[in-house]
């Protein structure tokens, strides 16, 4: 099968790679029929996680099912699923307490030994671990290229709004819309939020906010601070969202966030870097991280996808051949798009 | 000055009364602008709650600031204001928790003995104790129509979700669609939920329902259990709210309420009825109830309102003079209208 | 083996039956070290619960691994285990959402048709489904005795006290002390309650109260509701624990519980009955109910028991030979005995 | 009266200052009986906080109420009170949530311009705004060296473990023992930890805490990873309290803490500093900060201090004369004292 392989820094390759097979009794082996490029893929891309050459990435995808093990219940061989970015066993002590994204054998697809050597979802076919709570049938009428995003970027767009704790009447601010920040947003907007403020410094993404039904600050522009404290009665917002992963962003999200408010970090941070604690501290700020629960929260962001609820339609903004992954990779570098959908 | 008074079962007169004067600190005098009729007027006005004949009713006002007490620091006299249904103390041990519903020292206006006997707001003038809790400036462009349901119904039907905890993405019922259940209806709509089904016997009722986006069932001619399954996968809804009162009511409820799910009552129970608490305890059911409190709600119920995210505009069907005030209780107690605005 | 078996109202027989055998990849078969009886036993000794002739009763269990099937992971043949009452699939919607108690295909042990058929564990054998999930190593140390309440009563009792959402500083009352009521009381007790009020009328339960801690209030001779009074201030109970399961001891935890209080009803309900709703109403309460999510609670239970922070060890009064059970139910239902052990 | 005052840094002086009046209706003017240091008061002492020369300083006191104003109604002439370091004005959109610590007009005693100016309780006679919320009265029985600690110190140890969110079953390490990292300690201790464990390179310190029922770590000679590691399994603590309020501190319990867990800072971080957001990203870790919600804690932490469920007793190492504060000071500063109880 074809799938598309990490080759080193700013390089990936479309090769043939060995037909994956069942192993477990709780796998599922999937025919892959969209998978997603998504912002923590450029990590691998960057060089900034270790990877092997030639592993296969990807983490996003609407499939149909191949085959399963013997212990499978919850899907069947030829229904469209689709499926979460990590997987979890669903009996540790993590899991125990429903906290999924806590499991202590997770993987990631696509990720590379730090994710458990879990080859990715941009290939023809996938191998599927704890396929009952990795997978889950696709709504019918739910169109793949929004079914891709409910088990990552929409699940970790809702996962920082419900993190949060948020409600309806508050206010929230988003930093950083790229796809995961856009699903932020639209999840806020969701959740009966007074305001929703977008703040970006690339004008199309801050058009996508707006049709999102976000107030945009452009943050190249404007004074994000001033306009934020407008928008919130001199308060700043209930909840921001910071969906970068960079000290600059934490800190702007910390500035814009009320006394007593919360800072919900769903960009990948992967280093230490400089925060400013004082202010932390003097606000009283909350600060709830890491990556999103999304097995727990997926029957709820597919209810709220088939209600028409949620709508992250506007972020998936090109559908590609598998084989030009290598143009699509670049082009999602250099921020032209927003999500990119892979059809093998 | 003129006010609506009680005089026993089914009778109301409009009569002459005295002014008010400020007596307290925190006191703020005001000259109502607009008063509502709500649902448990009717339970005084059947004559179910011990009131002395010759009481002023009412509970759901706008007015104007005439004069405050020296300690009363966030309104001034001139402004429009509006005010919660009860008082609190903000100092008790109830109210030091934040639970102002819970106050030690509640009174509530226009209730008779039971509710302290503070004189209600269908009147020309009202007095308001503890002024800096009670009322609160009416925004700007909000209208008096949607501005006096933020303390009480609109605050009530906002409670009545945010004291279930529901989550986006989750299911809501509601049983009984006066005007607090219509307010949960569209507070459950606007809280991102995936389905609102709404439940009644009158078609004018379930006709504002589907204008504030519920899918509604007539009970009278519907399976109403039947129904809500099929609208929720077999499972019932995640929340129901009662917003009757009745036995029959939370029978309802329990039943088209899921397993581990909840039954918000927020229909005022005045006496003790024959309940299946098998059914509770198999289903492990979370039942909430009583009194709101819409003195820590109102600033999100406003900011909501003033977006435009929460529009329970539909639900005013009529608006009187203050000297109609006998035609109002009759035709709302013959179910003939939602909410009635009373202007002196 | 032999295997303690219902004959009909107020009959059990120790009987031979057939061996179990694995039968799904999760499943572990157990040799049974010591079997508990518990208070809902007793609803399928009086008769009460639609149960087959010769079914094999009990829920409380220890054991040591005989064998597993090869999906099992974390428990091993040879270990030393304890379980719970119920099963969990670990991959429903309920199960997703680490909500175990509400897993749509949950089995009970020894319950008869209701609770899945699934044959008890006051036997010399025992299948254990969903082993991951249903059984725990036993900590060192922790005797037979304390180990097989983790799973039920213990875990019920912490369910109760965890439901309610209780603080530290925060007052507890339990109506009921049979093995669940104390042990929810010991919770409290653990938890920081500011106190612990524990009522009944046998004196025998009363002195084993007093021994976990708590002040105990005698209800035929002493009047509840003053004393609960005058030991919170006049306010009530912040959480009353309702461990019967009947109309008057509801009613009971409803009128000691202060106002904005939490009842957890854990007392197994199985009919309708009479409840004053408009009590319910006027106070605010809120009302938990159900089974005991005893999967997600057992590693914290399990810390507590081994740490010695919850030292259930005075509820268990008697130990005695499986072939006793008819004589043990006996006097178990006539309120002579706590919690009861049987050896095979 | 004679007041402890400021006079640049490492330099207190007890000098002669007008007595205070009664300013505002709810106001309380109080006789001190015993006013304590808190770490907080070095920040002062070392000259990081703006404070004008001669400003006095304290906010930990026990007093007799001397004069009320016509609106106080909590607290009459002749009691004896204790109350919280810092004012709430009750009626503000932070105070109307519960949330005393974010009101929008808080004043902290002794504290300087950033705290409101109002000056502190290390004086014979103190003026307490807003007595209402801020005072309380002390129980009969509880002693003055308690009864100060509930307000602050042990109040905010209550605050570290609450906001925290700690369930009983969890664990919990204390980074840090001066008296608020004790008192987080005891508090863990008290809410049903199945472990507390405690760490410091001071030796008496690490013996109150082993009083206090933890399990102490060296940090100078031991490797508290390790040993933290030891004591949870392999999994880190559930909950870890910072009670410094430096880099290093921080560092060190994000190290310690478990994956999903949460770290409760409550030492006073006054800058920016260098954290390792990867890791916390990792880890999906939770940071909850600021000062603590006393007014809110202050009844339940006053019942369990009068139950003997939290005995902050062997926190209190010294009581001197008021006049005595200069060496005082010096002595906590040089950690030979945890807290010192001034007698005016």
């Amino acid at each position: 099968m074809r799938a598309v392989t990490f080759q080193g820094p700013r390089s990936v390759e479309v090769l043939g790679r060995a037909e994956p097979e069942l192993q477990c009794h709780d796998d599922a082996l999937i025919r892959v029929v969209a998978s997603g490029i998504c912002g923590s893929d450029l990590h691998i891309y960057h060089g900034r996680v270790p990877t092997a050459r030639g592993f296969t990435l990807g983490h996003e995808y609407v499939g149909e099912v191949l085959a399963v093990g013997d212990a499978v219940r919850s899907v069947s061989v030829g229904e469209r699923v689709l499926g979460t970015f990590a997987t979890a066993c669903g009996t540790c002590a993590g899991c125990r307490l429903g906290l999924y994204h806590h499991c202590h054998e997770a993987r990631v697809f696509g990720l590379g030994p730090s994710g458990g050597s879990l080859p990715g979802t941009q290939a023809e076919l996938a191998l599927v671990p704890h396929a009952d709570l990795t997978l889950r049938r696709a709504p019918d009428g739910l169109p793949d290229e929004l079914a891709l995003l409910a088990g990552d970027a929409m699940g970790t767009g809702y996962h920082a709004i419900a993190a949060a704790g948020i409600e309806p009447g508050e206010t929230c601010a988003v930093v950083g819309l790229g796809p995961v920040g856009l699903c932020a947003a639209t999840a806020a907007k969701a959740a009966g939020t007074a305001a929703v403020m977008a703040i970006d410094m690339v004008e199309s993404r801050l058009e996508v906010a707006r049709a999102l039904g976000a107030d945009v600050i452009h943050a190249g522009e404007e004074d994000a601070l001033a306009r934020v404290m407008d928008l919130t009665h001199g308060r700043g917002a209930h909840v921001t969202v910071e969906a970068v992963g960079s000290a600059g962003a934490l800190e702007t999200a910390c500035r814009i966030t009320r006394r007593g408010g919360t800072v919900s970090l769903v960009g990948v941070h992967v280093a230490p870097c400089r925060v400013d604690t004082g202010l932390i501290f003097r606000k009283g700020l909350r600060i709830v991280s890491g990556l999103a629960n999304v097995v727990a929260h997926l029957d709820r962001v597919l209810a709220m996808m088939t209600a028409g609820v949620l709508d992250p339609g506007p972020i998936v903004t090109h559908e590609l051949a598998l084989a030009d992954a290598p143009d699509a990779y670049e082009a999602f570098d250099r921020r032209e798009t927003l999500k990119i959908l892979l059809r093998p």
